[in-house]
C-alpha cells in the first residue's frame, strides 16, 4: 500500500483530496492529510476508509521525520517559502515531492543530490505555473514538429469571480491567497517584445496593462507577470521575437490598483506605529504630504493627479477607505491594513462561483508567405464554494502527477516542471475528464500585418 | 603601548589616520592600518614610526583573530554590512569597536554580551549619523535643562561639491560612495509632522523635497532621510509635534533624480540580460513601453509626463543617457549601469573641493507667550583632495572617540551612540580645533505663527 502525504488542508485542497481518495481504491493508496487544524483535515476525508488526518506542524522536525519517512510522495500545499522544510526531510528519506510553486533559482544547486537519491521533485504543477506550461508546450511541440518557426508566444492567466457573480465596481473578488494578490508584482516584470527585452519596475507595472479578448469577451486586460525571460530557455524559444506571460484582470482593474501603489498602500517593508488605533482615513493621511486642503478626498485626488469624480476615486470610495474605520490590527504594514479591508470588500458571497481564464497566443511561420496564429483558451467556472475552479485547476494536476509517479509513468529523477511530453500529455488528457479543456482558434495573417504584443 | 587597528585605508581614512598618528606620540599608541591593498595603507602612514600597514582580508577568520586579538580598539571603515565580522572577533577577544554606521536593529540583542565582556561598541560616530547626533543633543539638552518644551526638531545634512566648484547642471558631484547615492532612499522614509506620523515609499520620496535656507543661501532643498521616528525615543522627544531628519541637495536635484526613479534606472533587483553590449539608449528603451514615437527623447518625456525641453530633460541630456554609448559592464542591474555613467559625469575634478552642510532647527516654548527657534548650522569646505570635508567629519569623530576610550574618559560598556553628554561634549570641543563649528541663530516667533515642517 503506497502512501501519499498531503500537507495543508486549506481552501485549495478539496479537489486534490477527492481525486486522491477516489483513485486510492483502484490503486491501493493510503492518503494522509496533515494540517495544524486536524479537524479541518478530517472533514476533507469524509470518512473515506483510505484517508487519515494527522495533526502536523511543518516546523517540528520530529513530525516531519515521522510522517515523511513513512510516505512515498509528499504533496505540499504550504506557502512557497515553507517547501524547503519538507524537501529537506524528503531528501533525508529519499521521498518524492510535488508542489504548485515556482522553482526557487537556488534549488537547482541541489538537483544532483535529488537525482543521486532517486527522487522525483515536481514544481510548477498547478494552474499558473502548471497547466499554463502543459497546454503551451503541447502546442509549441506540435508547431515545431511540423516545422513551424515560432515568432511570438504570449500567455496570460487570471483567477476571477465568475461573470454571473461579478457585482462590485472593481470587478474582482478574492478567489485565492489575498496576501499574494496585495503584493502581486513586487519584483517587477521582464519580458521580450518585438525583439527587445523589457524590464518594468513594480511602481510602473500596472500601467502596462493591455486589453485582451477571451472567447469573444473583450472586457479583460493583462499585465506582465514576473520574469518571462526565464521561459525563453525553459520553453526552448531563444530566437523568438516576443515572449510574454501575463496576469488577467477585468478591464480597468490595473489602473485602479495602480492608485493603491501610488498611495503607498501596498508597502510591506515597514510597520505602522499605531495601526491598532488608526483608521483608514488616518492611514491615508500618513501617506500623504501635508497639503492646503483638509479634505481627504481632495488630498488623495490631487496626490494621484486624478479627478475627484473619476472612476478610480469612486472605486476607492466604495472600499470605504476614506472613512474613519479602525484598521484594527496591531503592528500592521500598509499592505496588511489594506488586505484586511479588501478581505471584507472583495469577499466571495456564499453562492458566488469563481472563474479561471487562461489564454495562449502563438504566432509562427510555416512558409515564406503566411503567418499563422493559434489562440488557445480555457475558461472554467467553479462548481461550488469547495470545488472552485481554482481548487480544481491547482489540485488536479498535482494529484494526477502523484498518480503518474506511483504508477511509474513518470520515472525521471531530479527537479522537473511539466514541460516534457511524458508529463504534460497524460495530465492534460486526464484533465479533460474534469472539463478542463482548451478551445483552439487558428488564423492566417498576411506577413507584415501581425499585431504588436497584445 | 596601546594598539588601534583601523580597517580600511580608502577615501575616507586620511583625516582619521593623520589624527591617530599625531596623537600616537603623546599617548604612546601603535596605529595598525589593514587593507586588501597594503601599499595604499602604507601610503597613508607617511613613514610615521608609530604606524604599521598590514595586508588584511576581513573574510579571513585567521587574520581577524590574529590582528584583533593584539589590538585594544578596532575602528571599522568597512561597508556597513561587514562590521559584524569584526564585531564577532572583537567579542571573542573582548575588544572595543567604533564605526560610523547605523546600529542594525538586531544588534541590540547582543548588547548584554558586550556589557558582560566589558566592551565599548560605538556606532553612528561619523558625520551623519554622528556629528548630527552630537550637535543636536548638545542643544536639546541645554533647552531641556532650562525648562524648555520642545515642539519641533528638524535636522538635515548633505555632502556636496563646494559652491566654487559647482559647475554642472545637476549641482552635484560624488563626494562619497556612489552606490549609496544611487540607492539612497530605497527603504523609504518615516517622520512626524505637526503631530502626524508620515510614511513615504521610495517611489514618492524625492517628490517630498522642500526648500531649506542655510546661512543666507536659499539654493538648497531637503528630502526625508530614512526612519526619523526611531530618534523620537533615542533623543527623548516622545511628545514632540515634528521630528524630521533629511538629506540636503542643491535646489532642483530631487525632482530630476525622481525622473531616474520613475524611469526604473535605480532598480537593483534584477540583472540586465546583455548589459555588456547594451547602450544607455537601449537601456532606456528596455524600460519604456513600446510607443508610437521612435524618438527616444520623445518617448522618455512622454513616459515621464514632462516637456521635451524641460530642465529635467536637459539634465538627462547632459548625462549623455540618450546616446548609443556602451554601458559596458556584464551582469549589471539598471542601478549599476547608471552608477557607471554618473561616476564619469559627476566626478570631482582634481582641484575640486567638497562641502558638508548640516542644519538643525529647534522650536520650543519657554513660557506661555513666546515660541523660540534656534537654527544651528555647519558649512565646511574640504581642504584638498585627501582631506575632504567628508573625510574630516567622518574620520575625526571616530579618532576622538578612540582617544576618549583609551584615556578612560568614555568608560560606559555596551552599544553606545554619541548622544550622551560625556561622549558628545569632548568630541564637539575637540572638533572646534579643526574648524568644525556650528553657527547658532535664535529667533522669537509669535505663537500660532510657527511655520509648518520646513
Amino acid at each position: 500500500m503506497k502512501k501519499i502525504f498531503v500537507v495543508g488542508a486549506g481552501l485549495s485542497s478539496a479537489s486534490l483530496i477527492d481525486y486522491l481518495l477516489k483513485n486510492s481504491v483502484n490503486y491501493d493508496w493510503e492518503i494522509l492529510i496533515g494540517d495544524l487544524d486536524q479537524e479541518l483535515a478530517n472533514q476533507k476525508l469524509k470518512n473515506h476508509p483510505n484517508g487519515k488526518a494527522v495533526y502536523f506542524d511543518v516546523f517540528s522536525e520530529e513530525m516531519r521525520n515521522s510522517v515523511v519517512s513513512g510516505s512515498d510522495i509528499v504533496i505540499s500545499l504550504l506557502p512557497a517559502d515553507l517547501h524547503y522544510l519538507l524537501l529537506e526531510t524528503c531528501l533525508r528519506f529519499s521521498k518524492n515531492l510535488i508542489t504548485a510553486s515556482y522553482v526557487p533559482d537556488e534549488l537547482w544547486k541541489k538537483n544532483q543530490e535529488f537525482i543521486d537519491k532517486g527522487m522525483t521533485v515536481i514544481y510548477e504543477c498547478g494552474l499558473d505555473p502548471g497547466i499554463d506550461h502543459m497546454s503551451a508546450m503541447e502546442i509549441l511541440d506540435k508547431i515545431r514538429m511540423e516545422g513551424g518557426n515560432i515568432l511570438s508566444f504570449k500567455s496570460s492567466t487570471g483567477g476571477l469571480v465568475a461573470t454571473e457573480n461579478d457585482d462590485n465596481p472593481w470587478n474582482y473578488k478574492f478567489t485565492w491567497n489575498p496576501r499574494n494578490v496585495v503584493l502581486a508584482g513586487k519584483a517587477g516584470a521582464q519580458y521580450k517584445q518585438n525583439g527587445k527585452l523589457k524590464y518594468v519596475p513594480y511602481h510602473r507595472l500596472f500601467e502596462r496593462a493591455e486589453p485582451i479578448k477571451i472567447e469573444e469577451d473583450d472586457n479583460f486586460e493583462t499585465y506582465p507577470n514576473r520574469d518571462s525571460l526565464k521561459y525563453l530557455s525553459v520553453y526552448g524559444l531563444h530566437n523568438i521575437e516576443t515572449m510574454y506571460r501575463g496576469t488577467i484582470r477585468r478591464s480597468g482593474f490595473s489602473n485602479s490598483w495602480n492608485q493603491m501603489i501610488k498611495l503607498g498602500l501596498t508597502e510591506d517593508s515597514f510597520v505602522l506605529e499605531n495601526s491598532k488605533n488608526m483608521t483608514y482615513r488616518e492611514l491615508l493621511e500618513s501617506l500623504l504630504p501635508e497639503g492646503k486642503s483638509a479634505d481627504i478626498r481632495e488630498k488623495v485626488a490631487s496626490y494621484l493627479n486624478i479627478e475627484i469624480d473619476s472612476t478610480e476615486m469612486k472605486k476607492l470610495e466604495w472600499l470605504e477607505i476614506f472613512q474613519d474605520k479602525i484598521i484594527p490590527i496591531a503592528g500592521a504594514t500598509p499592505a496588511i491594513a489594506l488586505q484586511k479591508l479588501l478581505e471584507e470588500k472583495w469577499k466571495l458571497n456564499p453562492d458566488d462561483k469563481d472563474m479561471i481564464v487562461m489564454q495562449h497566443e502563438f504566432v509562427f511561420e510555416t512558409n515564406q508567405k503566411d503567418i499563422n496564429k493559434i489562440t488557445s483558451s480555457l475558461v472554467l467556472t467553479g462548481k461550488d464554494k469547495t470545488h472552485t475552479a481554482m481548487a480544481m485547476t491547482v489540485g488536479l494536476p498535482l494529484g494526477i502527477a502523484a498518480k503518474l509517479i506511483l504508477t511509474g509513468q513518470i520515472n525521471k529523477k531530479g527537479i522537473l516542471i511539466p514541460i516534457q511530453r511524458e508529463i504534460y500529455k497524460p495530465i492534460l488528457e486526464e484533465l479533460q475528464e474534469f472539463n478542463i479543456t482548451f478551445k483552439e482558434k487558428k488564423e492566417k495573417i498576411k506577413k507584415g500585418n501581425q499585431s504588436p504584443l497584445l
